[in-house]
Parts: C-alpha cells; structure tokens; sequence
C-alpha cells in the first residue's frame, strides 16, 4: 500500500511527538511493505512566525493532496497577545472548515496500568471505554453574527449557534455507526429543556435511530451527562453531542482514567483526508526538553492507520506495543508515580519501535 | 425580626424537603425571636396541573410581596410531553427572569463524613470549598431568535448567545465580592479563543477586578475548566460564568464531594427577594416515600437567613447542627453506606430540630 501522509507538527511538544509518530509508521511501513511517504506542514504559532497566518494556503494545499494528517499541536503563550484573527487555534479551527471535518472522534480509555494517576477511584473508572464524538464544524463556532453591538445605547454582544438539519444528521449516523460495531449504545446529549437547536437535534437523533434498530439510543441533558461523567462513567459506549457540549464534555473525559497523555483523536470528513492529533495540548512549559509523553500521538497514528488506511492489523499491533511498553513499566514524566524511573521521549518511541 | 417568606414546594420531593426547611425555620424563629410567616405558592408540574401553566400570575405575585422565596424543585415524567412553552422548567426560567435573579450561588464543600460516596479520590476533594457563581438570567437560555428557519431551502435553527456588558458587569462584581470575604481569588471561565462574548466577558472581568484590588483574577478557558473541576478542584475559591457554561460546571461540581443531597443554593437579584433552593431535582423515583435528604433544603433555608435576613448566628446554627447530625452517624439513603442503617426523610428533619 502506498500512502501519502502530511505531518503538521505545529508549536510546543508538538514537534517532539510529531517525530515519533512518523517512526513509529516508518517501521510499520517496513514491516508490512507499506510505502508512507511524509510531507510536512506549517500550522499555528509556528505558522504565524513563517508566513504572518496560522494555516498558511501551501498547508490547505498540501493535506487536500494527501490521504491523511497527522498534526501535533498548536499554541502557546508566545502568541496570546497576537490578534485574535490570526491565533495559532484559529489555524485549528479553519483547517477543520477548509477540510469539512465535521466528526471528532475521542476514545477514552482505562489503561490499567495507570489507574493511579486517575483522580477517581479504581472501582469508578475500572474498564471505562468510551468514544465521544464531537460534532466539528457548526455551531457556536461558526454561527454569524459574532460580534459586539449596540443594544439601545448599551454595549452589547452576540455569539449565534446555528445548525443545518443535515450537519446534525450526519455527525449523529457517524457515532450510530461507530456504535454498532462497539457496544450498542448511543447518548445522545443536548439541552433540549431550553434550546431550540436541542430540540432539532434530539428529533435528528430519533430520526436516525429508526435505521439503526439494533442500537439503543437514550438522550441525556448536558448538565446531567457532566454529571454522570464522573460518578458513572462505565455507562457510557458512544457519545455524541454538538460542537461546543462536546469541546467540554470531552475534555472532562479525557481526564477521568489518569492518561490524558494517553488519548487520540480522529477528525472525519465525508471524503477524506482524516485528521488525526493527540487530545493534549502544546505544553510550552515543557517543550524541547525530551520529556513529553509521545505515546497520544502514536496512538493517534494506529487510528489513522485503522480508519483513514483499514489497515487494522497494523493498528493493533501499534496499540499492542504501547500497552506493552506500559506493562513494561516504562514512564513519561506525566504518567510516573513518585517512586518510578522516568524515560525520554526519544527513548518511549525507541522502546514502542523494539515491541512492534 | 419579622419577615415573609414565599414556599413553592413544587413537584416529586420537593414537597417533603419543602416541609424540612418550614419547620427548622420554625424552630430557629422560636428560639430566636423571630417571626417568620410562610405562604405557599404554586409553581412546575403542580402548577400546570392546576392552574395551566407552571409559573401563575399569583405566584409571581406572592413573590414579589416576601422577602425572601424557598423552592422545593420542579419537573417529572409527567409533564415530559407536555408543550415545551409550558413544561414545569420553564417555570423556573421564567422566575428567574421575573425577579431579575441574575446570580446563581452554588457553595460545593467537603463533608469529612461523607467522603465515602465520593467518586474522586479522598486526596483529590479533600478540603474542597469552592463557591459557584453562574449567570442565570441571560445568554442562549433567553437570546432571541431561537427558532427553526429554512437556509436555502435547508432546515436549520438558530439559538442566540446574547449579553449586554452590564450583565456581565454585576455578576463578576458579585463574585469579586463574595470573594473578597472568602480566600480572595476569581476563576473566570469563558472561551475567549472561539466567542467574542466570551471576549467581551474577559475584558470586564479585567475591569471588575480593577476594584477589588486584594482578590486574585484568573481566566481559564471552559473546557480545561471541566478538566481542572475533576482533576485539582481544590485549586478554586470563587468560580464565575456565564449562564450555560455555568449550567454544566456547577453540575459537574455539585457531584464532586459526594454529597448532591447536601447542597443549597441561592439566586440573587439587586434588590430582592432572593430564591433559595436545593440543588438537586424533583427524584420523582423517591417521591413520597419519605426517604429524600431534606439536608440540601434546610442548608437552603440557611443560607437564607445569611444572605436576605442578615441572621448570620442563626445561619451557623443551623449548619452547625445539621454537620452534628451528620457525624452522629444519621443518614438518608443517598449518603448511607453499605453497613449503616437509614434514616427517613421525617426522621432526618426531627434530629436536625433536635441538635439546634
Ligand atoms: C483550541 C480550541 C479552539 C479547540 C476547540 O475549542 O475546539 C480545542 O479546545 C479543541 O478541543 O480542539
Ligand atoms: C431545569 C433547567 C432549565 C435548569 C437550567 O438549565 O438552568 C436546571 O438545570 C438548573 O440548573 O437549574
């Protein structure tokens, strides 16, 4: 198989991580006799320092020409006082526009091994497995008017959260589907008790429901689900919620079984490219020292390698090799307890090389 | 002292928690000195029932003539199909939004005793104390338009996110305020990277904080908010946000402690009555059958006469004597643990009164 792949390291830890990804394909592409070949990109603060924009045209450019994105991360403190037009997330949120990555795919996953580093108690999260989707691209995001106003003589301003029947639709197939070959279980969150967008959304979910008769679908308002996501989290197979609901709700996800340095992510569009990024941010704090845990991205590359390439052999075999390395007992900084030895970057992603 | 005080018991156990807070203010009346007349009031399901719509002009009315409101809470299977113009929620937004209630006050403490039910670790909620403080009478809950509309022969709709810089104004005023008697710091949370009220709402608590010179301000974006909520809570005093930020966090927050059934809050307005009420909801499983925690009511009740009556003595008397209860091992059914034997809702009000 041959397979064209833009890499957007992007600022901070991003690089670093970015790096072991593309090694970690490289010698799955040996091994298997896939040809990956890697281009790389600018997006964020890096980009804004290049080229004066966080998502530069050659970048658009280059991931349309390509079969799937790997991306680091973007941000940092370099670049908060920058206009806001032009901010290193802007170039996030315009690249999932350019793109139509409409569907944000975000397992969380309980890695025994790490369970001590999860705020909650084991018999809380023990076996939690489940995949929030996201929808990506409407919403208070993007809805017109955002802007300040003048409300009979006061200061004013509105943000507009508008969706597209379709956009609903689509996003809530997708986790319908994703479901179908998990658990079974759709929950479906909004805020229908005070949003009309809600409404729309929870008559879409039953909608979609019909075509799907051996999935179980349940609505849960947001207040609630945030809620349910700490007491409860096991309850949960697939999520799927809107843009904003989803930005909160699966972030608090993210940090219930202790291994936020531990979660991909996927960014589906209806004909590809798929974007593919750890769920952790840029860290600026600990950039460039070796000490960021490489482990998100790689496993951000195993789900590029499953739903962009189907290639689910090798995908397996990557999510093998790092739970092996956990096993094993090798630590980043993050993931460490008190008494533990810490390992590099350099050397997690040589440790993960050695068990493919 | 003599004061009026509206009771709208509301829907499920509203009504028996309703009771509790009657009779501990009885006795805190008797003992005291003070004269506390009761009327009641219809509001939510009950009210649809009865009178067609969940917030009668004559409730509205005995409102506005108390010096202060206790509010069981509202909402069950019931009125789930109801219209939603007139379902038993939309009286709650509606006298929010009647009595100008723009302050939403939710305190989330640790009760040593209550750890156990705890889904977060003892060393993660250890301690906690922090005080919400949610915008409750603007932004998507009460923005215009919120309808369907057609997009170029599409179904669509639109929810508004609409704020006057005024109402963003009092509310971080009353939460530099109430800092200013507790640990001295603010945690503004918004999303200033994607919404420009978001912007608008940073600014002003930029210029809030101008006047409160001995209290810390610190912004943090929504969804790291909901990751710290889980992950260090212990790191905030005061929280303050906007309506539907607001909604979710404090939720989240609420279950933190382990203690849901324990915890009161109060909606201010500017020049009174303030609405008190329980946090949790109408439990229309439990209604009725005398085992709902009248705690979260009576804690209510007693922030109640600190907040509208001044009556700090009393306050503290009755959070001291419902903490006694608490350690003397008495316990309804949501906070008892396996071994421990249950005490009924009535059971719970009478040792409360005991202990004043
Ligand atoms: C950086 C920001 C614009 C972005 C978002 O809110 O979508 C981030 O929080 C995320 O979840 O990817
Ligand atoms: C019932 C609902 C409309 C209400 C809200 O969203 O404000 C509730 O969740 C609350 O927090 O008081």
């Amino acid at each position: 198989m041959k397979k064209r792949i833009a890499v957007l390291p992007g600022d901070g830890i991003g690089k670093e991580v970015a790096k072991g990804a593309v090694e970690i394909l490289q010698a799955v592409g040996e091994r298997y006799n896939h040809q990956f070949e890697f281009s790389y990109g600018m997006i964020g603060g890096h980009a804004i320092d290049e080229k004066g924009k966080p998502l530069p045209e050659e970048t658009i450019q280059l991931c349309k020409e390509s079969d799937a994105i790997l991306l680091g991360a973007v941000g940092g403190p370099k670049w908060d006082q920058v206009n806001p037009d032009i901010r290193p997330e802007r170039g996030l949120l315009q690249i999932r526009k350019e793109l139509n990555l409409y569907a944000n795919l975000r397992p969380t996953t309980y890695f025994e091994s790490l369970a001590k580093s999860s705020p909650l108690k084991d018999e809380v999260i023990q076996g939690v497995d489940l995949l929030m989707v996201r929808e990506l691209t409407g919403g208070l995001y993007f809805g017109q008017p955002s802007e300040r106003m003048d409300a009979n003589g006061e200061s004013a301003v509105v943000d507009t959260l508008f969706y597209k029947k379709a956009e609903m639709k689509r996003v809530i197939e997708k986790a319908f589907a994703l479901a179908e070959k998990r658990r079974k279980k759709v929950t479906s969150i909004d805020k229908a008790n005070v949003l009309e967008s809600s409404r729309m959304w929870r008559e879409t979910a039953e909608e979609v429901a019909k075509d799907y008769p051996h999935v179980y679908l349940e609505h849960m308002l947001v207040d609630n689900a945030a809620m349910q996501m700490v007491t409860n989290p096991k309850q949960f197979d697939v999520v799927v919620t809107e843009n904003m609901f989803g930005d909160i709700l699966s972030d608090e996800a993210s940090v219930l079984t202790g291994s936020l340095g531990m979660l991909p992510s996927a960014s589906l569009s209806e004909n590809g490219p798929y974007l593919y990024e750890p769920i952790h941010g840029s860290a600026p704090d600990i950039a460039g020292k070796n000490v960021a845990n490489p482990l998100a991205m790689i496993l951000s590359a195993a789900m590029m390698l499953r739903e962009s390439f189907g290639l689910e052999t090798e995908a397996n075999e990557v999510e093998r090799a790092v739970k092996q390395v956990l096993d094993a007992g090798f630590r980043t900084s993050d993931i460490a307890e008190f008494s533990q030895q810490v390992t590099s970057t350099t050397e997690m992603i040589a440790e993960v090389k050695a068990m493919l």
